[in-house]
């Protein structure tokens, strides 16, 4: 039986089967992805206990599923029938933080933010800057390969991962990728696990480049009274040859639902609001902020500064980050994450307000819109469902638009459930068997994260 | 018969087998790296022509080799008894530059200097630069994740690949990775594929993410009068948070070597020069160059200033792009490539010094100092096996030591042949098995570039 194997090999407290404790591990934010019931919840404390619950399973052929902090947006860490639940949240360990190398090691349960106290102590700092940071963790982060605010001047997770620790599919602990700068030894499977959603292996330990702190931000805010507009602010800033160290879009839903909730006093005078910050260092970063702010001019603003009050920035990025948590308050939220060219924001954005007009659908935006990488949120009452299938079908539209304009279903929230479908849209078929043919060359026995990822 | 359906799908121009020709096309510049006779090279001119000969390939159970310049230091390109050479000379086509998305989309036999050129008329930068770049090529240098110069501080070739065209191992034409700014749409197949050598698919051609044109760079330049002086140098510019936009180290030999060939008239009073570049804009270059200058002399600069004269800069690193090929001049070379953590340069590259005397064999050092990736140069006189012997020797401790400080046997060459037996040592046994099973999962009829990378 798996679970006496699991109480002979692991401590007591390991274990977890009370009902009601085991509810909260059985899905991630998206609500609107399905997700089954564990046998199990295992909270490992070392990497030998996660090998231990990887051969248990490998025993009994039983699906194991492995989660970080659970705020994912695709379903990805959602159980699946019968499964162990592997929870990292007792894997916390920063366990070394390498000044003159400029990286740290860190358990897979770290959170984010955490990660990044550690380092700003010693002068260093760990980019990728998910709007989850305050609550997500680095092992989450590689799984789905997330994104973030700076990720637009600074690269994502993908970018920052070294090495890694992790248990295989057929059960062994071994290391991947490197401490060193630069290494060709091999193909570069650490970079494989990296947005693999736990479908390839448990990480069990994360290699991370640091960089030094960088100078101070200046930031420039532009409110916009539409949201293609503010598309083509954004779009002014790429040809400008401006790479902002943020460029964020967040519209006037979701700074009044942020409001609503924080009482921050945030202006909703504008349809659509603009964040842009520049961290080049001393005059030239006055110098690209001022030519930050010329862009969001030419793009039709209909006010727009240079912030000098760095508290005001701050609320302002502040509510950004509060934006999801803040509409998910208001009901159930479907998540999406498209990511097109830069010079198609506009249009895309276009077409997610069409999409909300056709299918009668409440959709709010936040976008890292820098990037391109947009986030409509489509929200509808709780326990409506005929407005929930029109929200699935705008769901629908809108990847279908960002595909057709040269994009991608996923920029940094992972494929999970939600999008699958999607995948298999995006992909051409000979890729999604190279996917199926990699899955079963290093998870031979079919057990890590069974049915996330891969279109059927 | 293989070449009769080779003749039947090509045209005939893309065919050579002039013993005399094809002699030409056997080897990489790995010269003591062993190699085969092909049956026949191949120079295709499209995607469609690389498939067809893929399935030839497929068709006959014939092993498949891709070359692009032929620059390669590791023996990855080497001919394999039988096999189809397939030559990527004549696929040159600069497709795309697109200035708002900051991308290129290139066939894999284009120059890397000249991908540069063109982007530098849309003020645009490529920024990978082996030493290598006015010869080998962008499919080369994915190849092998070429790294170069400016990597200390952009990165190396994987940092920038979007996505690629490749015929895979079955013989499909597919598009792996994106246009996008970003994108987790599956399993990163693009980054798998970056410095795999050829063994798991055929680049037909990439997409890479450029960046703006960077400022102008100062340089520091330092004399030492031991290599490991140099080597505190380059630890105190680490410890000092600086990140330079170069960090070489260039000993006697080399400069000797190039000033002998092209009469440069460099200084060879210095047993080591360090070349030190910053791009910081502005002032803040300036106080990076002086902090530079300031670790040069911390670490026992005999002399070291900042250049005020560009053409003198320009001169120093042009003689360290040219020291491979003028070393070469002198005889037979056995090319290191590997890099260690950053604190540890100083003691590697004391532990070369001693390798070298220890096994009574000539070692000239560049390196990538910034990056603890170190080339010391073997070199022997043409016909002694005895010193050839020795030289091997002395490789071979070098590998085991690098291992030993925790560093890679290759940091920016590839695997190729001459590293195979190093990964063997620097890998565990499971992980090799990983990298069987993915050869296997993508290549299943083990026809692309066959007993190179893996070790036996």
């Amino acid at each position: 039986m798996l679970l006496e194997d699991l109480r002979r090999d692991l401590p007591a407290d390991r274990l977890v089967d009370d009902p009601d404790v085991v509810a909260g591990y059985v899905h991630d934010e998206a609500e609107w992805a399905p997700h089954g019931k564990p046998e199990v919840v295992v909270r490992p404390r070392s990497a030998e206990e996660v090998q231990a619950v990887v051969r248990a399973c490998l025993a009994h052929g039983t699906p194991l599923v492995t989660r970080g902090a659970g705020t994912g947006l695709s379903g990805g860490a959602n159980a699946v029938d019968g499964c162990v639940l592997l929870s990292t949240e007792l894997m916390t360990a920063v366990r070394e933080i390498d000044e003159s190398e400029r990286l740290a090691v860190v358990e897979p349960g770290v959170v984010n933010d955490d990660l990044r106290a550690a380092c700003a102590e010693r002068g260093l700092w760990y980019p990728p800057d998910p709007a989850s940071a305050p609550w997500s963790t680095i092992g989450g982060n590689v799984a789905t390969n997330a994104g973030g605010l700076c990720c637009v001047k600074y690269g994502v997770t993908r970018d920052y991962v070294l090495g890694m620790q992790v248990v295989t599919g057929t059960g062994e602990l071994v290391r991947l990728g490197r401490r060193t700068a630069k290494g060709v030894a091999g193909y570069d499977l650490a970079g494989l696990m990296v947005g693999s959603e736990g479908t390839l292996g448990v990480v069990t330990e994360v290699t991370v480049k640091l960089r030094p702190l960088r100078d101070p931000e200046h930031t420039v805010a532009g409110y916009f009274s539409s949201i293609v507009d503010a598309g083509r602010a954004v779009a002014a800033v790429a040809d400008a040859g401006i790479t902002p160290s943020a460029l964020e879009l967040v519209d006037r839903h979701c700074l009044a639902a942020v409001d609503a909730w924080k009482n921050m006093g945030l202006s909703v005078e504008a349809d659509v609001v603009l964040l842009g910050r520049t961290d080049a260092p001393g005059a030239a970063g006055e110098q690209e902020a001022d030519r930050m702010l010329a862009c969001f001019e030419e793009g039709g603003a209909t006010w727009a500064a240079r912030s000098t009050d760095q508290e005001e920035a701050d609320a302002l990025f502040s509510a950004r980050r509060l934006a999801y948590p803040a509409l998910e308050r208001l009901g159930p939220l479907l998540t999406e994450d498209v990511c097109v060219p830069k010079a198609a924001v506009p249009e895309m954005l276009a077409r997610i307000e069409a999409a909300a007009q056709r299918h009668d659908t409440h959709i709010a935006n936040i976008a890292h819109a820098g990037d391109g990488n947009l986030h409509p949120l489509l929200s509808t009452p709780p326990g409506d469902d005929a407005a929930r299938e029109r929200a699935q079908e705008a769901f629908h539209d809108i990847i279908r638009d960002a595909l057709e304009l040269g994009g991608t279903v996923t920029g940094e929230h992972g494929v999970g459930l939600l999008k699958k479908d999607g995948l298999g849209l995006e992909l051409d078929g000979e890729v999604v068997a190279m996917h199926r043919a990699v899955k079963t060359a290093l998870d031979p026995h079919g057990i890590l994260n069974p049915g996330k990822v891969i279109p059927d």
